[in-house]
């Protein structure tokens, strides 16, 4: 494995940009890209849940790879999620990660014939991770739709003995203990990355210094603040700007799902990415203009242009 | 669609045969098809659960449904799985089986972001079902892998007005309820089959008349038992070879599940598809040793022999 | 333990009457159980899911069972049953039911600390069983309610050795094989009662003899039928009088759920047991209507007067 | 309602004792309350699921409240817990609660037809609140066991203008979304109390000022020191004290449960509570002695004499 640098800051979960007819477009990359660097986020997590990653082909997932290769630098970290329910299809996109030159790879678990064995799912991740040996590898810890409810610490165990290029693990659950086990395990080891916006805070007081999340798509710049204000022992401050975001994933996730109601608060924030592939649904225009109207509400769009002014 | 003949009869829902170094092995299907064919089973379902197709890679899964076709005839059948996490996916892998002359086409819903709206899980079989618009469609409904929870008669009433080759369902699922319903939706339109080879007789009592299964594979003449005896209305016999089947079943269940435990007993039987693949694991020498005991005690291997003189 | 004879036929989960003001009425029973005979029924669950027992104190509880036992007679026996979260409190209720003279206690497993450990629950039974020695004890098997998944014929051999007055199970599961190997165990020892009347023919197919069900309350002779035409080999016309169970069945789950929608069922049936008691609520005087309106579309209340002249 | 005052610091989740022939044995709480005042614990939550409060009789109930009013002052608070399957019998523990003078109820949602709708629970909690008029009530939101999935916040928004005793939530869940919701509501009006003794530090970012915890039986030393060094800014020891905390956690857990493994580590740490009650189960000597190993292992009894240095 090449030098290993953990992933701090906030890396955006970014989602797939479709045609109207459904295909991929990467076109939209450059565009999106560049928002993303203005308003400071240090990366990107590409075909993950939120880019709808499982619904793609193998050759969709390795096209849109591909397109955010050319945005990587030093300040911005490319990711590679290559999670299926075939081993030989993420072993071929791990293979394609490395090939292209992604700062990383993560995996989540199988979601079909899903397992809570923590040594199935180690034996798996081993099959993936000697695929790009030369990348760092993360578990991607997605319980809730993997249906691995595994204690991750357990999983990063029995790894550091098996898995020469497992550095860490993408944690979107809310078992706050198992993450402290994480983080404390063999000295601080591994990178645990926090993979909830609206519990940042929670994770912060562990000691956690980097973050993958849906909302910093459009709105980086709050959690920016969380960590600022955390980091200068200003509690009050962090929180108010935590129940912020959480008042930004409550109108997020009435809208369908994170990845529904995501992709289409980033299109009424000026990136449009297209419709969501089946079986994920289309917001009516109807719903558009109520979860427009609700934003106004929370006053996201006020808070979307006071943070550009700050980031020219 | 061309002309639609109801699946009656057994159909196995065939393992995968796999090389030591875990590679797909099609040299296997000539021999297994005619044990099959000698045992009188009606056809094969190919790719399925049992079949590790949600572990295969799509190339992979293109040569094992091409691998089976030599063998079809109007007395042995084949379906292909083309269920996936990605639609792309699965109407690719039904315009193939397609192209190759299948039978007909089933399909489960996403594994990943799964939905219980019924609406959803329809709109998705549309997609996948009118890229294979000459075949047969089956909905395979498994909501124990899938976690798609919906009820079937109200996906197959969605789809009588939308999917035009829509034939029926793979109902592996406990609620009879629901079967029921499916069986009397529209006047008996669509072709119901059981997937629950340990409770064949609950189906039948609806007018069950197809089934496909994993013990088929190694042992599907106690089911024609059952079949014979229930249609001559001696069902004290029909219970008592339900009973047999339910003590392999059981003995199945109890190495790891039924794709661990039926590869292996299909082993014990002669026919050697080699290891599963991960997230599965395979049995030790000392766990087959225990499993053929198991068999042993349950008079598996007389039965086995007694209808072999039989199939003769 | 006394003779004991299995309870064939058809008991009904009777609904606990309660006045406007949310006590309990007793008073209504008389007319009740006149009614109750009257169509045929052969006993009464008395205080189970459907008589929100576990909603009652236990004065409440012992006075709704002593209100059913002058009813009691060779043809219309009385099952009381004593499940609760506190062993203590099930076993006062089991000593009170053998002291009324009841025909059999029931208990489910405990809904608080549910356990799906078989030894657990059969310890557990067994504590309370031995509080009514001379009473037939029968385990209510209701895993979606009480959390116990387990396998009821495991139960069953285990109780055969530590529990003397064990004697079967009301059995409110679509687990078939579990069922058959509850009726297959040690040569059909034990009583094995079905306990969904919407597929009560997936039963009788195994050789069940008894049901208790909630829909008995209001329309038991559609069920008498269903046993009737199986038993003469008229399958179907059993059928088609299980697809009208199953039609009545989805209209009363439509309202809340089967102690919600069933209680207001039979309130239009002539007999009316007053509200629920909290968590569970009442309809509304518009979901009242739009239930009779239901009923009427299914042909529920030609039916009722059809079967009322019959039973006259 | 009588003056509220929240109850900040410790509250000891405490056990119920029991004779070794498994009656309530209240002879053991003035030793108990005695070493928990020693430990600086403020307050004590009774019959509770630590307390096996859902396995007691009614007269249990109040026997084991009464029990521990003695020892009530203003530094060592009482608070009753009253939940059950029946509004009755929490109507009626309530009412016994404020005659006795306790300083609090608690109640969670009923178990049985358990509901994940906030308008139900909040009815439901309405009922029992007012039973108790003039103490201050909480909910007990433990949906892990109630099987309610409701967002506290939301019944807390309902609750304040239906329930005029309702003060705030003992919250067991790790939805810290839902705990910050509820502790920014009608600013900061409701009293959260932390549930999670092993991800105490989790609540303190978020401004959460007093818990309710079962190791807090025998080692709250240590959360107090998580407390101080949270306060005083230094978090790496916050951090480390709360690992400490999380070893004994899961050696806890390791004996079946909370209470059972509970129960048996506070043997060993000089206060015999006795047996548990069905369906709990009991330790063998075998299990003892490994517990003790265990506890050795983590320098348990090493902190536990370091601390009662402190306390003297």
């Amino acid at each position: 494995m090449k030098n290993f640098k953990p992933l701090n800051g906030l890396i955006a979960a970014v989602f797939t940009p479709f045609t109207e007819a459904g295909e991929i477009n990467p076109s939209t990359v450059p565009s999106y890209a560049a928002r993303l660097k203005q308003q400071g986020v240090a990366g990107v997590f590409v075909n993950g849940s939120s880019g709808e990653g499982m619904m793609l082909s193998v050759s969709e997932r390795k096209e849109m790879a591909e397109a955010w290769m050319p945005f990587q630098d030093d300040n911005f970290r490319v990711i590679i999620h290559v999670g299926s329910t075939s081993v030989k299809i993420s072993q071929e996109l791990a293979a394609h990660g490395q090939s292209i030159g992604a700062d990383a790879i993560a995996c989540m678990a199988p979601s079909f014939f899903s397992s809570s064995d923590v040594n199935v799912i180690a034996g798996y991740c081993r099959e993936v991770a000697l695929s790009a040996p030369e990348l760092p590898f993360y578990y991607y810890h997605l319980p809730v739709a993997t249906g691995a409810h595994i204690k991750v610490n357990q999983l990063l165990e029995l790894g550091s003995k098996s898995i020469p290029n497992l550095v860490g693990v993408k944690f979107t659950n809310t078992d706050f203990m198992d993450m402290h086990q994480c983080i404390a395990l063999q000295d601080g080891r591994f990178d645990v990355l926090h993979g909830h916006d609206e519990i940042l805070i929670n994770g912060l007081i562990l000691g956690v210094k980097g973050a993958i999340g849906t909302t910093f798509n459009f709105i980086p710049e709050i959690y920016q603040k969380i960590i600022d204000a955390y980091d200068s022992g200003d509690f009050e401050t962090a929180r108010m700007y935590q129940m912020k975001s959480i008042k930004i994933v409550m109108v997020m996730l009435k809208y369908v799902n994170a990845i529904v109601g995501g992709k289409a608060i980033l299109k009424l924030s000026g990136i449009d990415c297209g419709p969501c592939r089946t079986p994920l649904r289309n917001l009516s225009e109807q719903e558009m203009a109520a979860l427009r109207n609700d934003l106004v509400q929370e006053g996201y769009f006020e808070m979307l242009d006071e943070f550009r002014l700050l980031n020219v």
